[in-house]
Protein backbone atom coordinates (compact mmCIF):
# COMPACT_ATOMS: atom_id res chain seq x y z
CA UNK A 1 0.00 0.00 0.00
CA UNK A 2 3.01 2.31 0.69
CA UNK A 3 4.63 2.06 -2.51
CA UNK A 4 0.86 3.47 -3.69
CA UNK A 5 1.20 5.95 -1.80
CA UNK A 6 4.29 7.04 -2.04
CA UNK A 7 5.22 6.48 -5.97
CA UNK A 8 5.94 9.16 -8.40
CA UNK A 9 6.76 9.32 -11.80
CA UNK A 10 10.66 8.40 -12.82
CA UNK A 11 11.68 10.05 -16.07
CA UNK A 12 15.55 9.89 -15.39
CA UNK A 13 16.99 6.59 -14.80
CA UNK A 14 20.90 5.22 -13.98
CA UNK A 15 22.58 2.92 -16.41
CA UNK A 16 22.07 -0.50 -14.17
CA UNK A 17 20.42 -3.23 -16.63
CA UNK A 18 17.84 -4.48 -15.62
CA UNK A 19 18.38 -8.31 -15.41
CA UNK A 20 16.45 -10.69 -17.49
CA UNK A 21 14.61 -12.67 -14.25
CA UNK A 22 13.93 -9.25 -12.67
CA UNK A 23 11.98 -8.59 -15.94
CA UNK A 24 10.18 -11.85 -16.37
CA UNK A 25 8.91 -11.93 -12.66
CA UNK A 26 7.50 -8.55 -13.30
CA UNK A 27 6.13 -9.64 -16.62
CA UNK A 28 4.17 -12.53 -15.01
CA UNK A 29 2.69 -10.22 -12.46
CA UNK A 30 1.07 -8.33 -14.59
CA UNK A 31 -0.40 -11.14 -16.42
CA UNK A 32 -2.03 -12.47 -13.63
CA UNK A 33 -4.14 -9.02 -13.68
CA UNK A 34 -7.81 -9.40 -14.31
CA UNK A 35 -8.76 -9.70 -17.72
CA UNK A 36 -12.11 -10.54 -20.13
CA UNK A 37 -12.76 -14.04 -19.79
CA UNK A 38 -8.84 -14.96 -19.40
CA UNK A 39 -8.67 -14.43 -23.00
CA UNK A 40 -5.25 -12.22 -22.80
CA UNK A 41 -5.91 -10.16 -25.86
CA UNK A 42 -2.89 -8.72 -24.76
CA UNK A 43 1.00 -8.23 -25.84
CA UNK A 44 3.97 -6.85 -24.75
CA UNK A 45 6.98 -5.49 -26.77
CA UNK A 46 9.70 -5.33 -25.18
CA UNK A 47 12.44 -2.61 -26.34
CA UNK A 48 16.07 -2.80 -25.35
CA UNK A 49 18.42 -2.08 -28.05
CA UNK A 50 19.49 1.20 -28.43
CA UNK A 51 19.02 1.21 -32.76
CA UNK A 52 15.10 0.44 -31.72
CA UNK A 53 15.06 3.21 -28.95
CA UNK A 54 16.59 5.23 -31.71
CA UNK A 55 14.10 4.03 -34.17
CA UNK A 56 11.01 4.59 -31.75
CA UNK A 57 11.63 8.13 -30.42
CA UNK A 58 10.55 10.51 -33.12
CA UNK A 59 7.42 9.01 -32.99
CA UNK A 60 7.36 10.09 -29.08
CA UNK A 61 8.10 13.64 -29.97
CA UNK A 62 12.01 12.67 -29.11
CA UNK A 63 10.69 12.51 -25.28
CA UNK A 64 14.35 12.04 -23.41
CA UNK A 65 12.99 9.00 -21.48
CA UNK A 66 12.73 6.57 -24.62
CA UNK A 67 16.05 6.70 -25.33
CA UNK A 68 17.60 7.03 -21.61
CA UNK A 69 15.95 4.47 -20.08
CA UNK A 70 17.38 1.02 -20.16
CA UNK A 71 13.97 -1.11 -21.55
CA UNK A 72 10.79 0.35 -23.11
CA UNK A 73 7.39 -1.80 -22.97
CA UNK A 74 4.79 -1.32 -25.46
CA UNK A 75 1.84 -3.03 -24.30
CA UNK A 76 -0.68 -4.04 -27.00
CA UNK A 77 -4.41 -4.88 -27.53
CA UNK A 78 -4.04 -8.29 -29.15
CA UNK A 79 -6.91 -10.12 -31.00
CA UNK A 80 -4.01 -11.75 -33.87
CA UNK A 81 -2.54 -14.79 -31.52
CA UNK A 82 -6.62 -15.52 -30.50
CA UNK A 83 -7.81 -15.20 -33.60
CA UNK A 84 -4.84 -17.74 -35.11
CA UNK A 85 -5.56 -19.89 -32.55
CA UNK A 86 -9.58 -20.06 -33.56
CA UNK A 87 -8.36 -20.93 -36.79
CA UNK A 88 -6.67 -23.73 -35.80
CA UNK A 89 -9.21 -25.17 -34.01
CA UNK A 90 -12.42 -24.92 -36.07
CA UNK A 91 -13.48 -21.50 -34.55
CA UNK A 92 -14.80 -18.46 -36.44
CA UNK A 93 -13.59 -15.47 -34.67
CA UNK A 94 -16.09 -12.23 -34.40
CA UNK A 95 -13.15 -9.76 -32.98
CA UNK A 96 -13.05 -7.23 -36.06
CA UNK A 97 -14.96 -4.58 -34.23
CA UNK A 98 -14.54 -1.28 -32.06
CA UNK A 99 -16.09 -3.01 -28.50
CA UNK A 100 -13.06 -6.16 -29.06
CA UNK A 101 -10.60 -3.28 -29.85
CA UNK A 102 -12.01 -1.85 -26.35
CA UNK A 103 -11.97 -4.95 -24.25
CA UNK A 104 -8.44 -5.39 -25.81
CA UNK A 105 -7.26 -2.25 -24.72
CA UNK A 106 -8.66 -1.99 -21.15
CA UNK A 107 -6.93 -5.53 -20.64
CA UNK A 108 -3.42 -4.18 -22.11
CA UNK A 109 -3.83 -1.04 -19.74
CA UNK A 110 -4.87 -3.17 -16.73
CA UNK A 111 -2.01 -5.49 -17.49
CA UNK A 112 0.29 -2.32 -18.17
CA UNK A 113 -0.92 -0.57 -14.64
CA UNK A 114 0.05 -4.02 -12.72
CA UNK A 115 3.57 -3.74 -14.33
CA UNK A 116 4.29 -0.63 -13.26
CA UNK A 117 3.09 -1.19 -9.63
CA UNK A 118 5.20 -4.33 -9.78
CA UNK A 119 8.18 -2.54 -10.91
CA UNK A 120 7.79 -0.05 -8.28
CA UNK A 121 7.30 -2.68 -5.91
CA UNK A 122 10.92 -3.70 -6.72
CA UNK A 123 12.31 -0.50 -6.80
CA UNK A 124 11.93 0.16 -10.08
CA UNK A 125 10.93 3.50 -11.86
CA UNK A 126 8.60 4.05 -14.99
CA UNK A 127 6.77 6.72 -16.95
CA UNK A 128 3.91 6.22 -19.10
CA UNK A 129 3.99 7.80 -22.59
CA UNK A 130 1.18 9.20 -23.84
CA UNK A 131 2.41 9.50 -27.20
CA UNK A 132 1.76 5.91 -28.21
CA UNK A 133 -1.66 6.86 -29.35
CA UNK A 134 -0.75 9.85 -31.63
CA UNK A 135 2.09 8.54 -34.04
CA UNK A 136 0.37 5.12 -34.03
CA UNK A 137 0.73 4.38 -37.23
CA UNK A 138 4.45 4.92 -37.36
CA UNK A 139 4.94 2.70 -33.91
CA UNK A 140 3.08 -0.29 -35.29
CA UNK A 141 5.48 -0.15 -38.70
CA UNK A 142 8.31 0.65 -36.63
CA UNK A 143 7.29 -2.68 -34.17
CA UNK A 144 6.25 -4.57 -36.95
CA UNK A 145 2.86 -4.94 -35.23
CA UNK A 146 0.56 -7.40 -37.92
CA UNK A 147 -3.70 -6.85 -38.41
CA UNK A 148 -5.85 -6.88 -35.19
CA UNK A 149 -2.45 -5.42 -32.95
CA UNK A 150 -2.64 -1.88 -31.55
CA UNK A 151 -0.25 -0.53 -29.31
CA UNK A 152 -1.91 1.23 -26.13
CA UNK A 153 0.33 1.56 -23.36
CA UNK A 154 4.73 2.49 -23.49
CA UNK A 155 5.95 2.39 -20.53
CA UNK A 156 9.44 3.32 -19.99
CA UNK A 157 11.32 1.44 -16.84
CA UNK A 158 14.98 1.81 -15.31
CA UNK A 159 16.40 2.24 -11.76
CA UNK A 160 15.71 5.77 -10.39
CA UNK A 161 18.68 8.69 -10.94
CA UNK A 162 16.78 10.93 -8.43
CA UNK A 163 13.50 10.53 -6.51
CA UNK A 164 11.50 13.59 -7.74
CA UNK A 165 9.31 15.58 -5.10
CA UNK A 166 5.21 13.91 -5.27
CA UNK A 167 3.19 15.85 -7.66
CA UNK A 168 -0.23 17.56 -6.21
CA UNK A 169 -3.72 15.07 -6.88
CA UNK A 170 -7.37 16.92 -6.75
CA UNK A 171 -9.15 16.61 -3.13
CA UNK A 172 -10.79 13.04 -3.11
CA UNK A 173 -14.62 14.40 -3.02
CA UNK A 174 -13.56 16.16 -6.35
CA UNK A 175 -13.29 13.12 -8.04
CA UNK A 176 -15.59 10.84 -6.14
CA UNK A 177 -19.75 10.91 -6.52
CA UNK A 178 -21.96 8.88 -3.90
CA UNK A 179 -24.50 6.85 -6.10
CA UNK A 180 -25.22 9.26 -8.81
CA UNK A 181 -22.92 11.97 -10.32
CA UNK A 182 -23.50 15.02 -8.98
CA UNK A 183 -22.95 17.79 -11.17
CA UNK A 184 -20.40 20.32 -9.91
CA UNK A 185 -21.31 23.64 -9.17
CA UNK A 186 -19.07 26.68 -9.44
CA UNK A 187 -18.03 26.77 -6.18
CA UNK A 188 -17.34 23.13 -6.18
CA UNK A 189 -14.79 23.89 -9.59
CA UNK A 190 -13.42 26.43 -7.00
CA UNK A 191 -12.69 24.15 -4.29
CA UNK A 192 -11.37 21.52 -6.01
CA UNK A 193 -8.93 23.56 -8.35
CA UNK A 194 -8.12 25.85 -5.35
CA UNK A 195 -5.09 23.80 -3.97
CA UNK A 196 -3.53 22.90 -7.58
CA UNK A 197 -3.73 26.50 -8.97
CA UNK A 198 -1.89 28.38 -6.10
CA UNK A 199 1.24 25.95 -6.11
CA UNK A 200 4.06 28.10 -5.93
CA UNK A 201 5.36 25.63 -8.69
CA UNK A 202 2.01 25.88 -10.94
CA UNK A 203 1.81 29.48 -10.05
CA UNK A 204 5.34 29.26 -12.11
CA UNK A 205 4.25 27.11 -14.65
CA UNK A 206 1.69 29.55 -15.99
CA UNK A 207 4.40 32.55 -15.87
CA UNK A 208 7.02 30.61 -17.96
CA UNK A 209 4.39 30.06 -20.61
CA UNK A 210 3.01 33.38 -20.57
CA UNK A 211 -0.63 32.54 -19.63
CA UNK A 212 -3.16 34.31 -17.65
CA UNK A 213 -4.24 30.71 -15.71
CA UNK A 214 -3.44 27.31 -15.51
CA UNK A 215 -6.19 26.20 -17.66
CA UNK A 216 -4.96 28.19 -20.53
CA UNK A 217 -1.51 26.47 -20.46
CA UNK A 218 -3.64 22.91 -21.01
CA UNK A 219 -5.81 24.26 -23.62
CA UNK A 220 -3.40 26.46 -25.44
CA UNK A 221 -0.55 24.83 -24.95
CA UNK A 222 -0.07 21.01 -24.16
CA UNK A 223 -3.20 19.60 -25.17
CA UNK A 224 -4.57 21.75 -27.97
CA UNK A 225 -8.06 21.39 -29.89
CA UNK A 226 -5.77 21.04 -32.67
CA UNK A 227 -3.57 18.44 -32.06
CA UNK A 228 -6.37 16.26 -30.19
CA UNK A 229 -8.45 16.88 -33.51
CA UNK A 230 -5.54 15.33 -35.62
CA UNK A 231 -4.53 12.76 -33.25
CA UNK A 232 -8.21 11.45 -33.22
CA UNK A 233 -7.78 10.91 -36.53
CA UNK A 234 -4.69 9.24 -36.56
CA UNK A 235 -5.35 6.62 -34.22
CA UNK A 236 -9.17 6.43 -35.40
CA UNK A 237 -7.37 5.53 -38.57
CA UNK A 238 -4.80 2.61 -36.88
CA UNK A 239 -7.25 0.87 -35.69
CA UNK A 240 -9.27 0.68 -38.80
CA UNK A 241 -6.21 0.07 -41.00
CA UNK A 242 -5.60 -2.87 -37.90
CA UNK A 243 -8.73 -4.18 -38.57
CA UNK A 244 -10.72 -3.17 -35.68
CA UNK A 245 -13.88 -1.46 -37.64
CA UNK A 246 -15.25 -3.88 -39.75
CA UNK B 1 4.43 -8.64 -5.20
CA UNK B 2 3.09 -11.62 -3.27
CA UNK B 3 -0.03 -9.89 -3.07
CA UNK B 4 -0.44 -9.55 -7.54
CA UNK B 5 0.99 -13.19 -8.25
CA UNK B 6 -1.35 -14.79 -5.42
CA UNK B 7 -4.35 -12.47 -6.35
CA UNK B 8 -7.79 -14.04 -7.42
CA UNK B 9 -10.92 -12.44 -9.14
CA UNK B 10 -13.31 -12.50 -6.28
CA UNK B 11 -17.14 -13.33 -7.26
CA UNK B 12 -18.95 -14.28 -3.70
CA UNK B 13 -18.35 -11.69 -1.13
CA UNK B 14 -19.46 -11.92 2.87
CA UNK B 15 -21.90 -9.76 4.00
CA UNK B 16 -19.06 -7.63 5.88
CA UNK B 17 -19.73 -3.97 4.66
CA UNK B 18 -16.69 -1.78 4.11
CA UNK B 19 -15.46 1.03 6.33
CA UNK B 20 -15.86 4.32 4.59
CA UNK B 21 -12.08 5.02 5.85
CA UNK B 22 -10.72 2.12 4.17
CA UNK B 23 -12.62 3.08 0.69
CA UNK B 24 -11.37 6.34 1.24
CA UNK B 25 -7.55 4.97 1.50
CA UNK B 26 -8.27 2.42 -1.64
CA UNK B 27 -9.49 5.71 -3.57
CA UNK B 28 -6.90 7.94 -2.42
CA UNK B 29 -4.22 5.06 -3.57
CA UNK B 30 -5.55 4.74 -6.57
CA UNK B 31 -5.45 8.50 -7.70
CA UNK B 32 -2.09 8.06 -6.65
CA UNK B 33 -1.62 6.52 -10.54
CA UNK B 34 -0.09 7.66 -13.38
CA UNK B 35 -2.21 10.08 -15.60
CA UNK B 36 -1.99 12.14 -18.30
CA UNK B 37 -0.56 15.56 -17.76
CA UNK B 38 -1.80 15.48 -14.15
CA UNK B 39 -5.47 16.82 -15.89
CA UNK B 40 -6.94 13.28 -13.96
CA UNK B 41 -10.06 13.30 -16.34
CA UNK B 42 -11.56 10.53 -14.48
CA UNK B 43 -14.40 10.47 -12.02
CA UNK B 44 -15.55 7.40 -10.04
CA UNK B 45 -19.31 6.65 -8.88
CA UNK B 46 -19.72 4.48 -5.61
CA UNK B 47 -22.87 2.75 -5.46
CA UNK B 48 -23.26 1.24 -2.18
CA UNK B 49 -27.61 1.29 -1.80
CA UNK B 50 -29.19 -1.75 -2.66
CA UNK B 51 -32.37 0.20 -4.70
CA UNK B 52 -29.18 1.20 -6.77
CA UNK B 53 -27.26 -2.04 -7.00
CA UNK B 54 -30.92 -3.18 -8.38
CA UNK B 55 -31.03 -0.57 -11.24
CA UNK B 56 -27.45 -1.45 -12.24
CA UNK B 57 -27.98 -5.20 -11.75
CA UNK B 58 -29.85 -5.52 -15.20
CA UNK B 59 -27.64 -3.82 -17.46
CA UNK B 60 -24.60 -5.94 -16.32
CA UNK B 61 -27.08 -8.81 -17.37
CA UNK B 62 -28.37 -9.48 -13.78
CA UNK B 63 -24.71 -10.85 -12.41
CA UNK B 64 -25.30 -11.82 -9.73
CA UNK B 65 -21.91 -9.93 -7.98
CA UNK B 66 -23.80 -6.45 -8.73
CA UNK B 67 -26.66 -7.37 -5.90
CA UNK B 68 -24.11 -9.48 -3.91
CA UNK B 69 -20.98 -6.97 -3.41
CA UNK B 70 -21.18 -3.99 -0.32
CA UNK B 71 -20.07 -1.84 -2.95
CA UNK B 72 -19.79 -1.58 -6.56
CA UNK B 73 -17.42 1.19 -8.25
CA UNK B 74 -17.89 2.37 -11.68
CA UNK B 75 -14.98 4.04 -13.12
CA UNK B 76 -15.57 7.01 -15.91
CA UNK B 77 -13.36 8.86 -18.81
CA UNK B 78 -14.64 11.96 -17.10
CA UNK B 79 -13.85 15.64 -18.88
CA UNK B 80 -17.03 17.72 -18.20
CA UNK B 81 -15.29 18.19 -14.46
CA UNK B 82 -11.96 19.81 -16.56
CA UNK B 83 -14.21 21.70 -18.94
CA UNK B 84 -15.98 23.53 -16.72
CA UNK B 85 -12.70 24.42 -14.76
CA UNK B 86 -11.71 25.86 -18.19
CA UNK B 87 -14.94 28.23 -18.70
CA UNK B 88 -13.82 29.75 -15.18
CA UNK B 89 -10.28 30.37 -15.94
CA UNK B 90 -10.89 32.08 -19.51
CA UNK B 91 -9.75 28.80 -21.46
CA UNK B 92 -11.27 26.81 -24.43
CA UNK B 93 -11.03 23.30 -24.04
CA UNK B 94 -10.84 20.77 -27.08
CA UNK B 95 -11.53 17.77 -25.71
CA UNK B 96 -14.82 17.25 -27.93
CA UNK B 97 -12.97 14.27 -29.85
CA UNK B 98 -11.84 10.34 -29.75
CA UNK B 99 -7.88 11.08 -28.68
CA UNK B 100 -9.03 12.96 -25.28
CA UNK B 101 -11.94 9.95 -24.97
CA UNK B 102 -9.00 6.93 -25.08
CA UNK B 103 -6.56 9.30 -23.29
CA UNK B 104 -9.62 10.18 -20.37
CA UNK B 105 -10.66 6.08 -20.54
CA UNK B 106 -6.91 5.30 -20.22
CA UNK B 107 -6.30 6.99 -17.47
CA UNK B 108 -9.52 6.02 -15.55
CA UNK B 109 -8.69 2.05 -16.37
CA UNK B 110 -4.88 2.89 -14.73
CA UNK B 111 -6.72 4.74 -11.05
CA UNK B 112 -9.03 1.23 -11.44
CA UNK B 113 -6.53 -0.80 -11.78
CA UNK B 114 -4.54 0.37 -8.58
CA UNK B 115 -7.76 0.27 -6.92
CA UNK B 116 -7.64 -3.27 -7.16
CA UNK B 117 -4.01 -3.81 -5.92
CA UNK B 118 -5.00 -1.86 -3.42
CA UNK B 119 -7.87 -3.40 -2.19
CA UNK B 120 -5.94 -6.38 -2.37
CA UNK B 121 -3.20 -5.49 -0.39
CA UNK B 122 -6.12 -4.52 2.66
CA UNK B 123 -7.61 -8.53 2.05
CA UNK B 124 -10.46 -7.51 -0.28
CA UNK B 125 -11.88 -9.03 -3.49
CA UNK B 126 -12.17 -7.32 -6.65
CA UNK B 127 -14.31 -8.71 -10.14
CA UNK B 128 -14.33 -6.44 -13.41
CA UNK B 129 -17.84 -6.19 -15.31
CA UNK B 130 -17.02 -6.06 -18.27
CA UNK B 131 -20.42 -5.74 -19.65
CA UNK B 132 -20.04 -1.48 -18.57
CA UNK B 133 -19.33 -1.17 -22.07
CA UNK B 134 -22.25 -3.29 -23.51
CA UNK B 135 -24.98 -1.50 -22.32
CA UNK B 136 -23.23 1.81 -21.57
CA UNK B 137 -26.24 4.27 -22.03
CA UNK B 138 -28.56 2.31 -19.70
CA UNK B 139 -25.81 2.55 -17.28
CA UNK B 140 -25.31 6.53 -17.98
CA UNK B 141 -28.55 7.17 -17.29
CA UNK B 142 -29.15 5.33 -14.32
CA UNK B 143 -25.66 6.60 -12.84
CA UNK B 144 -26.88 10.64 -14.35
CA UNK B 145 -23.74 10.97 -16.08
CA UNK B 146 -23.73 14.50 -17.97
CA UNK B 147 -22.11 14.79 -21.28
CA UNK B 148 -18.33 14.35 -21.20
CA UNK B 149 -18.40 11.58 -18.93
CA UNK B 150 -18.44 7.72 -20.27
CA UNK B 151 -18.07 4.55 -17.97
CA UNK B 152 -15.10 2.60 -18.75
CA UNK B 153 -15.04 0.26 -15.70
CA UNK B 154 -17.25 -1.50 -13.14
CA UNK B 155 -16.20 -3.05 -10.18
CA UNK B 156 -17.28 -5.26 -7.04
CA UNK B 157 -15.74 -4.99 -4.06
CA UNK B 158 -16.00 -7.40 -1.16
CA UNK B 159 -14.64 -9.30 1.49
CA UNK B 160 -14.37 -13.03 -0.08
CA UNK B 161 -16.69 -15.19 0.70
CA UNK B 162 -14.51 -17.89 -0.46
CA UNK B 163 -11.02 -18.06 -2.54
CA UNK B 164 -11.44 -19.81 -5.33
CA UNK B 165 -8.19 -21.82 -7.25
CA UNK B 166 -6.17 -19.61 -9.39
CA UNK B 167 -7.27 -20.07 -13.11
CA UNK B 168 -4.47 -21.07 -15.54
CA UNK B 169 -2.62 -18.22 -17.69
CA UNK B 170 -0.73 -18.49 -20.95
CA UNK B 171 3.19 -18.82 -20.58
CA UNK B 172 4.88 -15.68 -21.06
CA UNK B 173 6.91 -16.17 -23.91
CA UNK B 174 3.09 -15.81 -25.77
CA UNK B 175 2.88 -13.01 -25.15
CA UNK B 176 6.48 -10.79 -25.01
CA UNK B 177 7.94 -10.25 -27.84
CA UNK B 178 11.31 -9.04 -28.25
CA UNK B 179 12.44 -5.74 -29.99
CA UNK B 180 9.88 -6.62 -33.20
CA UNK B 181 6.42 -8.34 -32.84
CA UNK B 182 6.79 -11.76 -34.12
CA UNK B 183 3.92 -13.11 -35.80
CA UNK B 184 2.79 -16.81 -34.70
CA UNK B 185 3.49 -19.62 -36.15
CA UNK B 186 1.18 -22.88 -35.94
CA UNK B 187 3.59 -24.42 -33.87
CA UNK B 188 3.59 -20.99 -31.87
CA UNK B 189 0.03 -21.19 -31.52
CA UNK B 190 0.03 -25.18 -30.63
CA UNK B 191 2.50 -24.63 -27.40
CA UNK B 192 1.01 -21.57 -26.26
CA UNK B 193 -2.46 -22.86 -25.94
CA UNK B 194 -1.75 -26.65 -24.89
CA UNK B 195 -1.66 -25.87 -21.62
CA UNK B 196 -5.20 -24.18 -21.18
CA UNK B 197 -6.60 -26.76 -23.44
CA UNK B 198 -5.51 -29.79 -21.56
CA UNK B 199 -6.84 -28.51 -18.23
CA UNK B 200 -9.70 -31.04 -16.35
CA UNK B 201 -11.90 -28.01 -15.72
CA UNK B 202 -11.07 -26.62 -19.46
CA UNK B 203 -11.90 -30.33 -20.87
CA UNK B 204 -15.23 -30.45 -18.57
CA UNK B 205 -16.13 -26.53 -20.05
CA UNK B 206 -16.29 -27.60 -23.55
CA UNK B 207 -17.98 -30.62 -22.82
CA UNK B 208 -20.84 -28.71 -20.79
CA UNK B 209 -20.89 -26.07 -23.70
CA UNK B 210 -21.29 -28.96 -26.21
CA UNK B 211 -18.66 -27.75 -28.13
CA UNK B 212 -16.04 -29.35 -29.91
CA UNK B 213 -12.86 -26.80 -29.11
CA UNK B 214 -12.31 -24.33 -25.89
CA UNK B 215 -11.88 -21.61 -29.10
CA UNK B 216 -15.50 -22.41 -29.90
CA UNK B 217 -16.77 -21.61 -26.44
CA UNK B 218 -15.30 -18.46 -27.31
CA UNK B 219 -16.68 -17.80 -30.29
CA UNK B 220 -19.70 -18.99 -30.30
CA UNK B 221 -20.97 -18.63 -27.14
CA UNK B 222 -19.21 -16.38 -24.83
CA UNK B 223 -18.12 -13.39 -27.25
CA UNK B 224 -20.06 -14.10 -30.66
CA UNK B 225 -19.72 -11.93 -33.75
CA UNK B 226 -22.92 -11.07 -33.61
CA UNK B 227 -23.24 -9.37 -29.65
CA UNK B 228 -19.52 -7.86 -30.18
CA UNK B 229 -21.42 -5.84 -33.00
CA UNK B 230 -24.29 -5.00 -31.42
CA UNK B 231 -22.23 -3.83 -28.36
CA UNK B 232 -19.66 -1.98 -30.84
CA UNK B 233 -22.46 -0.30 -31.94
CA UNK B 234 -24.27 0.97 -28.56
CA UNK B 235 -20.73 1.94 -26.88
CA UNK B 236 -19.72 4.01 -30.12
CA UNK B 237 -22.87 5.96 -29.85
CA UNK B 238 -22.50 6.34 -26.02
CA UNK B 239 -19.48 8.11 -26.81
CA UNK B 240 -21.12 10.07 -29.75
CA UNK B 241 -23.76 11.44 -27.36
CA UNK B 242 -21.39 12.13 -24.48
CA UNK B 243 -20.06 14.27 -26.95
CA UNK B 244 -16.63 12.68 -27.70
CA UNK B 245 -17.05 12.53 -31.51
CA UNK B 246 -17.25 16.33 -32.57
Amino acid sequence: MDILKERRTIRKYTDKNIEENLLKELLEAAFRASNTGNMQLYSVVVTKKQEMKKKLAPFHFNQPMIEQAPVVLTFCADVNRFNKWCELRNAVPGFDNFQSFITAAIDAVIAAQTFCVAAEARGLGICYIGTVTYMTKQIIETLQLPEYVVPVVTLTLGYPEEIPPQVERLPLEGLVHEEYYKEYSKEDIENIYSHKENLEVNKKYVAENKKNTLAQVFTDIRYTKENNEKFSQTFYEAIREQGFLK
